[in-house]
């Protein structure tokens, strides 16, 4: 793979551009009345100067939120409304310039403003890169639920400089490794083991990143309104979102991506089970997993409060519990109905390990 | 044309169906985990027993909000998304049952509700019908601007009972004969002479809003998110709307139509100027408005007061004023850029006539 790629999807280009000069290009190009560049506290002091500077940016407006999903809400939308209001109009372009949170959040403020002006992800996180930033959906929370509030909306184009990575705490890395390690196992036997053998090389991390996003692009551009193959994109995050979840509720929050890891390890084990393989079919994925982002900690006793977390997760239809198993790498199977005895069984497994 | 008419939209259709025996054939298929109905207190005092009792309904939620375009707010549809969340999800359905207002909050709520929920739309007014509820715009006001946040969102189908319009005070039939008008002027002389003909028969009212309707449709389905084509039906609005404000300013409120009855007048007036016509040119249809629709009353001084909502459109690109205006019937042009001292002429004329 080339060192300075452009990925051209269906809907976007995304650009692999660390001096972000593409970026540069692309506004000029726009010929936009107005460039406003979105926030969080962290990316404002670490990621905007840069952007600032590569792209020689002489006028722009600023729009900062504070760091943390916490924030990700309608109120901060609201927020976001006021103060585009008189710098905008229908031909600005709004930057969106951190992690997930600001990508999801500015995607959802930039795409009802006026019924929609364009926006552009600039994503800092490796989970923003490979995940939030592409495929399309955008979103708040609201009323302590998730992403309740929200459109499908492309951006018009997507920038990565994975020069912003190095201002990342190690544990964001690792987070988004796990979603790096779905798709791998998602996409079949090579990418697999191209991504085990990658794993800890950091000079390699632009082509993981590349690979990353050609497959989530390859499934979402053909299921744009989350209607069918994209819902294999939640493999890991059933029994994920419930250990998630937990640990918020113990006040031991951990990153998204170590309860996604520990997530695919459950609901590999129940694969196993239910499509009846023999009990090692997916042992190298799980040991990996396992070997390779941190153990979520909790005791017998506590499985009956992550099991109702699993039942009530909001992917569920009705009361049917439906993980997204697997029949082997690269088969994902989107309509077995799982009991709660099986799941109870594959956190004691994931417990045990 | 016949009395139980379906037009087939490229995005969806339009039943007309007084006893809206198709809406409750289209819920029934649609299979919805529920059905919620928002109205405003006119409506649901009016329209909604006759929507359940024709539908014959047993098990729905009803939301309402107070009647009036000043409830279009951000504010209103944060208050129907934490009523929503309680007893929706992905596979509810909202029916919008109402006047503009109601379909375009009802539309925006819906379209952002957890990514968006399939909406319905049954008008009540006449405005509504032939305007609001087809096209596929959404949107509620936001710090005292005029539909500033939206989406372009088609409703899963439009049914039309003209049964609602017996309850509507007779300035709002009068309000949205003036769009239909409008249309009729767009569409082209034969449009025009069948319009006038059938002005004042009640007997053939349906015949006029399918005629309305399939105009507006056949515009919008080909510029779905207002970026040609589309511009045309702002004939009428540019001064109309500065008519509108001024009247609000001065505690004298008018319905929209008669606003954009005047305003028609004054760039059927402009367009005269600009194309080189004789001043009789459109002299039927300048004499038609002014005996069918009210008379809005200003003086001389106030004109100034106007032409600042002229220049403060928020149609205007940048500070160029760009009234739609017509070459002929049938002939709309909207890229004229129109100078204040004609605009301030037309309202002299208007004044005058």
């Amino acid at each position: 793979m080339s060192r300075f790629a452009v990925i051209k999807g269906k809907f976007h280009r995304v650009f692999f551009d660390e001096k972000l000069k593409s970026l540069k290009q692309f506004l000029r190009n726009g010929n936009y009345s107005s460039l406003i560049i979105l926030t969080d506290s962290n990316t404002k002091r670490h990621c905007l100067p840069k952007l600032v500077d590569y792209c020689n940016l002489k006028t722009y407006h600023s729009l900062c939120l504070p760091a943390g999903e916490e924030f990700k809400t309608l109120d901060s939308a609201e927020n976001l409304w006021e103060q585009l209001l008189p710098v905008s109009d229908r031909k600005s372009v709004l930057i969106n310039l951190g992690g997930g949170m600001i990508t999801d959040i500015g995607g959802f403020t930039a795409s009802v403003f006026k019924r929609g002006i364009d926006f552009i992800h600039v994503p800092t996180t490796l989970l923003s890169m490979i995940d939030a930033s592409v495929g399309g959906k955008t979103g708040v929370d609201f009323a302590n639920y998730k992403n309740q509030l929200g459109t499908f909306c492309q951006p018009k184009a997507v920038f990565i400089s994975t020069e912003f990575l190095n201002s990342l705490p190690h544990d964001e890395l690792v987070s988004g490794k796990a979603e790096m390690a779905k798709h791998a196992v998602l996409n079949g036997l090579e990418t697999w083991n191209e991504f085990v053998l990658n794993f800890n090389k950091t000079d390699s991390v632009k082509d993981q990143i590349e690979t990353a996003i050609r497959f989530k692009l390859k499934i979402t551009d053909k299921d744009l309104f989350d209607q069918g193959k994209r819902i294999q994109l939640n493999f890991g995050h059933t029994i994920g979102h419930a250990l998630e979840s937990f640990c918020l509720l113990t006040k031991k929050p951990i990153p998204h991506g170590f309860a996604v890891a520990a997530g695919m390890i459950c609901e590999l084990f129940i694969s196993c089970k239910y499509f009846k393989l023999s009990e090692d079919f997916f042992n190298e994925q799980i040991i990996f997993l396992k070997n390779n982002f941190p153990k979520i900690i909790f005791n017998e006793t506590e499985i009956e409060e992550i099991l109702s977390f699993v039942a009530s997760d909001k992917k569920n239809i009705g009361t049917k519990i439906k993980p997204v198993l697997l029949k082997r790498l690269g088969k994902p199977h989107m309509d077995k109905v799982v009991d709660l005895v099986t799941v109870k069984e594959s956190l004691n497994y994931y417990r045990l390990l």
